[in-house]
């Protein structure tokens, strides 16, 4: 009956499941300035990410960083005047990178082996663009590179990236493949890189970097719709052992070249409006591995239908989430759920290959693998939702984590991993609370006690980043961090999720412990100041103070008064130490209202001013939580106004319509929680704490095929409190809601009213 | 009946079989200069050869090559005062090198992490040591090493090589690990290493290296019988990403650490005489791949048992031959015979899987996979020699050259490979004449078929080494190459044997190509100077020629005399163009007994006095058939004259005893066919020309269970004259006999007398 009213109801709005919310996915948001998104072709999370690149800053001579180099996390930005090529790996939303594989650049007329730079055009192999002409869809880009007369056209399959380039010059039409491109580049960033003609349609390759991930393979298969007529494999570098390779003129038309800086020039016999088809199938495990990908994936298939196959897949995602908005508003919650499926990324070939920790090549049995863990970001929002929107692949993800754990040296769960390597980027060991959030959410699709075993073995390495110290003197000294506070509160929180673990399934005393470890965030807080802050192994705070700032002052991505506020795990607990609920909102209301002068984020890279709401600062993550902790105060409406401002201001359909980095998606998924009306405030408790949706009507299908039907009553801006929440149609007495109350689907009223309900 | 009467023979000089001929082995032969053999431990075809370096020459600042550094091929100089340490990996007598892998030496007192140099001791932490007390045998060596008071002893499986130190110190204990150090090192050889402490006793690792293999990998899983106290993975490399990294102490108890320049310190708790077994298993594929080979060959058993099956598997290869001689004979005999067996070397892990070529791992199904093919050197009388005396592994060696074929971007077999390379050294494509000599001597445990368009395809890669000229003009011009006589007579020989294989399937119109191809030897000759002579484009020969000369006048290795008789397959033919028998027999007198100066030579790194007779250059192998050639000419009987004095003067019971390289095995190989009394004179045919034994009995114990028995009769330094040759009783009417007269046994005598028989 239910079902059938449901229906009718979503008919009513004129909506028909199986239209397609792909086209409402607008892939430029984010690729101005802060986002760090690609504008490229994808599939959701698949291993290839296809797109433009459009600046390659290199570190500075000498391998020291150039700030510049931070803008091009992602390889783009949206108002360059120039195009690098086409590469095949990028990070979604990242604020330090690497990848930017195995670049593809079509060309006409005269070919530069090199990429020049963007103020000086036909420097180097880079074109110039007409912007009117760049058009990126989900799982589709394409422009025109005006220096060439080339249309360039993108799409993908999990592991392949495909090309389509129509030539209308016939001169001289070649295809540049440049194997020193890299995203986060420096010199010897590649170690070593290979690449073999197999026939005039077959070319394989490697490469091996030493960059953010320190030992990284990556192999690649490509074929082309014509034969190469000729072709060049260069080698820029000195080749010290040449002794017999003189007999050989290696540099043309000789079909296998090794060395740390290889380019490949490919000739094509075309004619005006010619176009040449370019399918890359790529691999961690071997060039084998990535030639089967491209069979099984790219080559039955010819362009268009391959752009239609990812249209459907995005289609089949997107489509799970019907709202009654506008369709600016469609296009940005749209954009925002496509960038929260972008990653983790599939990280196996087509046999179920993959490439471990340990170097080794694993088969994945019984589960799909899963890289690229930011999980310093991702823990907040973009797992509990994915845990939510796509438990199955959730569980597979955790089985990865676990994965990795069996093949660490360490025995440890990932931190910020990414294609086989652990980069041990930011703070804590958070992969304990997304295992915990899954198993006490009702995710029984891993081995609790291994799992357990893992989170245990992370939490006590006593080597990893001050946690000896952690476990003898219940903090981080500031002695021995730049980033003690906020490393002791993530700790804390950590160790509750995992407490929370160990109580599920019976292991009371290691619970406990836990428990009480988690209990540490107290040690950093200052009754003087009221305020987390960095402690001295003397026990005494560190002077002097200044809660405002973030740099080398124990914190990170944050200060001291959004840091204050991280123990999501014990609010009751932080409202004692701060005096109260009282105190808190009081709080609450001074960090959101007051001045934060510019100095404490002008110089900051991944702080953008269209983020900053008084002192809480959007586009960093330790403040994600903030705008739901009204709840624990007397007056919750203040959570829906704050969470409504920064849904309207902080996300906009704008290529700087994002705030801050995407982070892996984490940006994203906040979104997508606070729009619904719910929050996982706390990972590792089945609880989400209620905001406001952010629009009339919102059904979102769980794979289990219920449906979560989310009805804002008296939607007006004339009525911005929450009156009342009904969930299936009871009066909810507080403004919190559990797992167990959405998995097999729910209806969500939330019901408005034009002044606050105390 | 013939069996008994053998037994009774072989009884009446006191042999008994088993008793172990391992003993006779000398691996210093050849260690002195010339011979580039190592003396360390290693069993039959073994991958891992550890062995002891006397230095580490490197290249001259800026990667320019060190003149120097040649005679370290196998890292070993017998007169060297110093020992650097104890490397996995060695190349038996070769004249370019690679290899030297994963050097362990054990220390006391302080740690220096740089080898220095042997003339300064205590520079670095090479150590002087006591050359009495240094001992080699058969899968055995020791040393004391006087600066640290340590013995050392090394023995080995097919794939571990295992240690055993005595501490007498025991204030710091240490074993010192060199990532950098290898044999023919420049700065950059080393691409990529890692190392990593799974726990108290057990590292893993690899590198990667970038040398005279191109791209080659190798990775080792070591243990020890006592537990690491402490240790340091040190990397003496900028680090360029360090941005997270810097929250761990790296240096010191770390588990892991990648990069270019990475040296390893373990400390032990050791009392005076306690000994530390270090066991390192060695593969190509993966650390997991070397673990799997030391947990089946080595970690069951403690040294001595390993020794003890070293010296068991010496004695099962070298009591198939027993000889009538005096101990010395007998040393410099098992010796060589020692050497014959060291390569080609097991190239694949316990369970089969290997690195193929083409990069990718995969399974030795129905065959055990080879590497180390030296074939310009060896396709002369050491593949020969295998096929005779170990038919299934010269089988197998065939299929590994196959696999090779299919693996590689231009279908080629081997040219020089080792470590899934091909470092295409040297000239011609003598695969072809090791396939076609088993195929027409009955080996059948391949595909001719498969073989044979692999052969094709080698003799027919255009751009190979001039191979396009040559199939156009019939001989490479003076113009392409710089070896273009050497060149041209060995395709010739090459395209021969080929056809000698096609011949035998049937395929006559390819046999008849090839052919008529092995008559491009006549291209080359000049009938003006008698010799083959280097030829211009334009069909002049070129002017000024010194016949005398090798250096950059179309020869390699070998001057015009001796490749104007690189005939082999055809001699009658070449006869015919010098003009008769009686022509070619004063060519030969004089070549043994002209002067050659010593200019042709004293700049010539691989040609040692000892070894010259006449113009007669025993160490390079493009003469080795010369003395055989007599057999062609009205007097046989001088054959055994020029080869009793090359055997009883160019191989002696000393580190100097090998007057070239030895070629891995060629020099050996030669020496043990000379001794038998015949040779393998035109691999391809099933021909071997007599000679004159070297021993009053010889009996060789086939695969199949049959016997060679050689007897010399009238064996006496006053009767150098071979009269005559009985086969199974029966007298020869030529200085031949075939393979089918060898293969299931035979009884041959020599008759000699005191003057020659006309």
């Amino acid at each position: 009956m239910k079902k059938v009213l449901l229906i009718i109801s979503l008919l009513a709005y004129g909506w028909v499941f199986g239209q397609g919310n792909s086209k409402y996915v607008n892939p430029f948001i984010g690729t101005d300035r802060m986002g760090h998104t690609f504008p490229g072709a994808t599939l959701p999370f698949g291993f290839v990410q296809l797109s433009p690149d459009t600046d390659t800053i290199p570190y500075n001579e000498g391998n020291t960083y150039n700030p510049l180099v931070y803008q091009y996390c992602a390889g783009y930005q949206y108002n360059d005047p120039t195009i690098v090529g086409f590469s095949h790996t990028h990070f979604n939303g990242t604020g330090h990178s690497d990848l930017g594989d195995f670049l593809l650049m079509p060309v006409s007329g005269e070919v530069k082996i090199n990429p020049g730079i963007a103020s000086q055009p036909r420097s180097g192999y880079r074109s110039r663009y007409d912007k009117n002409s760049e058009k990126a869809e989900a799982g589709y880009y394409r422009v025109y590179l005006t220096d060439y007369d080339i249309n360039v056209e993108l799409t993908a399959t999990q592991r392949t990236g495909v090309h389509r380039y129509t030539f209308h010059r016939t001169d001289s039409c070649y295809l540049l493949l440049d194997m020193m491109h890299g995203i986060y580049n420096y010199d010897g960033k590649v170690v070593w890189s290979s690449l073999r003609v197999i026939n005039d349609t077959l070319v394989v390759g490697y490469r091996q970097t030493n960059g953010w991930a320190r030992d990284r393979f990556i192999y690649f298969a490509m074929t082309f719709s014509k034969p190469i007529q000729e072709y060049y494999l260069l080698n820029l570098d000195k080749e010290t052992y040449t002794g017999f390779w003189r007999r050989w003129n290696m540099d043309h038309n000789f079909p296998e070249r090794s060395g740390k800086k290889l380019k490949a020039i490919f000739n094509f016999d075309m004619r005006s409006g010619d176009q040449l088809v370019v399918k890359m199938g790529i691999s961690g495990v071997s060039e084998q591995g990535a030639l089967k990908n491209l069979l099984a994936e790219a080559v039955p298939f010819n362009f268009d239908e391959i752009r239609y196959q990812a249209t459907q897949s995005w289609d089949a995602e997107l489509d799970r989430v019907q709202i009654v908005a506008s369709d600016e508003e469609k296009i940005v919650f749209y954009t925002a759920l496509y960038h929260a499926l972008l990653s983790p990324n599939i990280y196996q070939d087509i046999d179920a290959k993959y490439r471990g920790l340990d170097y080794e090549i694993h088969t994945a049995i019984g589960f799909t693998n899963y890289t690229v863990f930011s999980l310093w970001d991702t823990f907040r929002a973009l797992h509990p939702f994915l845990l939510l929107y796509h438990p199955l692949q959730a569980n597979d993800m955790i089985l990865s984590m676990l994965a990795h754990a069996n093949q660490s040296v360490h025995g440890m769960l990932p931190v910020w991993s990414h294609h086989a390597n652990e980069n041990w980027c930011m703070t804590g060991y958070h992969a304990l609370s997304v295992i915990a959030d899954a198993w006490v959410k009702g995710i029984r699709g891993f081995p609790p006690d291994e799992a357990l075993k893992a989170m245990l073995q992370t939490a006590t390495y006593k080597s990893y980043d001050g946690l000896d110290e952690y476990m003898q003197l219940g903090y981080v000294a500031s002695e021995t961090s730049s980033t003690s506070v906020s490393t002791t509160l993530e700790y804390a929180y950590d160790d509750w999720t995992l407490s929370q673990m160990a109580l599920t399934i019976g292991k009371d005393s290691l619970a406990k412990i836990f428990k009480n470890r988690s209990l540490n965030y107290r040690n950093v807080f200052d009754y003087e100041t009221g305020m987390m802050r960095p402690k001295k192994r003397n026990g005494h705070f560190v002077k002097p103070f200044d809660p405002l700032s973030t740099h080398n002052q124990g914190f990170i991505e944050g200060n001291a008064w959004t840091y204050s506020l991280f123990v999501p795990h014990d609010i009751e607990g932080l409202m004692q130490l701060m005096g109260g609920a009282d105190k808190l909102e009081a709080y609450l209301d001074t960090l959101f209202t007051m001045v934060l002068p510019e100095k404490y984020y002008e110089n900051t890279e991944d702080i953008s001013k269209d983020g900053v709401m008084g002192n809480y600062i959007h586009g960093n993550e330790p403040g994600h939580h903030i705008p739901y902790l009204y709840n624990y105060t007397a007056h919750p409406w203040k959570t829906g106004l704050k969470v409504e401002k920064i849904l309207k201001t902080f996300y906009r359909n704008s290529p700087s319509g994002l705030c801050g980095n995407d982070d892996c998606g984490q940006m994203s998924a906040w979104y997508i929680f606070s729009s619904l009306g719910f929050y996982p405030i706390c990972p590792g408790s089945t609880e989400y704490a209620l905001g406001k949706p952010a629009f009339k009507e919102i059904n979102l299908r769980l794979e289990n095929g219920s449906n979560i039907h989310i009805v804002t009553r008296n939607f007006h801006a004339d009525k911005p409190y929450v009156q009342q929440v009904l969930l299936n149609g009871k009066p909810l007495s507080t403004p919190f809601i559990h797992h167990s109350d959405l998995k097999d689907g729910a209806q969500l009223e939330f019901i408005m009213g034009k002044s606050p309900k105390i």
